[in-house]
């Protein structure tokens, strides 16, 4: 499927095919933002303290609120967020139940590294859609001090329980696996988003060189983190 | 221990067993205020339907922004909130471990009945504290629409399985008393806010009656849900 939006252009929106590819970004998006702030919010229980506690309490009520902001537009665009969050629920829920923490620490990695895939995937498609629609994504996408704060309290967790590097590097590298195995199967699933790509022009060696910028900004973030890719 | 405080006076917190009294009650509502967020999201990941979990993450989030006020509250008292909140972590933690949700509909009412208690527990307190203190207590108190959904929810499940009328029942009567016995080990334990009241001029026929009004405002809520207290 290939689409005739330029990208930049409100107006692409009434070309039905490139409709379809922003709701799909839109909705997997929300849904994405929505399982994160149960996610996050889940894993604040476990908690070692009050103050991690309701940090993490903090940066899931920040993405509830960026969930919020995806369904206003939805909404806007005279489309039914539910409907366009819906196909991706399944990969979502495969995802989680094939990654689930055994701890908080573990639960604070995911939501960095892969959360972080995630959003660096959507930073991606950001290219490929009218500025409305991006603009709408980039808000959605602030970070907003998550990172920062996950980096400090991983770092400290290092530093007193040196062992934990060698399982929490390997934790790193089966999120990565995962995400780009459930990202596969939403893009075979939905050809809307391979649609958005190709119709913006991006042929096979784009595609190539973006996986290549995904695995690199992994790779930072495991740096970042202390711990090896 | 009682106060000299007089309610409806903000110079009052000048008072230090006043101001003992308010801190605890602030610290009390915003701990509960977290733990509800953070529990009403745990919830929400077994809800049956998207629209579902949506609005219960929905009511997780609001409750945080209530924390947050309640913090910045104690933060402008020149109190640091952490310190506030931590005398009541430990009898969170009894009630919730013994009144843990089996299903998502438990977890509902718990939200609905068990916090419907305690925020009636608060709304009494304020009558016995200034008028700045009261007017921050209930904007977190403030419902945002909850009790409506979860009233309209509950009743829809027993429509469809009215079977589960008497097995909830029981549940919220369990609520009950569980929050009940956690409240008087808080009030055995702060006798800050035991001063409070006696400081306010509540003797134990006023108490008493404190006791009958949350018990009948129970009776009501259950009422409200098709459930019998």
């Amino acid at each position: 499927m290939e689409t005739n939006a330029t990208p930049g252009d409100a107006a692409a929106l009434d070309d039905p095919a490139y409709k379809a590819a922003v709701v799909d970004l839109l909705g997997v998006l929300a849904y994405g933002e929505l399982t994160a702030c149960i996610r996050m919010a889940t894993d604040s229980d476990l908690a070692p303290s009050l103050r991690i506690k309701a940090q993490m309490a903090g940066f899931a009520a920040t993405e509830y609120r960026q969930y919020e902001l995806l369904v206003a537009r939805l909404t806007e665009m005279g489309v039914d967020a539910e409907a366009a969050m819906q196909p991706f629920v399944a990969p979502f829920s495969a995802y989680h139940d094939r990654t689930r923490p055994k701890s908080w620490i573990e639960g604070l990695i995911k939501a960095y590294v892969g959360d972080g895939i995630a959003k660096d995937f959507y930073r991606e498609m950001g290219s490929f859609v009218d500025d409305e629609t991006r603009a709408v994504m980039d808000r959605a996408l602030d970070d907003e001090g998550t990172g920062d704060f996950v980096v400090g309290v991983v770092r400290d967790t290092l530093k007193t329980d040196p062992t934990a590097s060698g399982r929490l590097s390997l934790w790193g590298r089966r999120l990565l696996g995962e995400a780009l195995s459930q990202g596969q199967a939403v893009a075979v699933e939905r050809d809307s988003l391979a649609g958005l790509l190709v119709g913006g022009g991006a042929d096979l060696t784009a595609i190539g060189q973006m996986f290549t910028r995904l695995t690199d900004r992994h790779t930072q973030r495991m740096g970042r983190l202390g711990l090896s890719a």
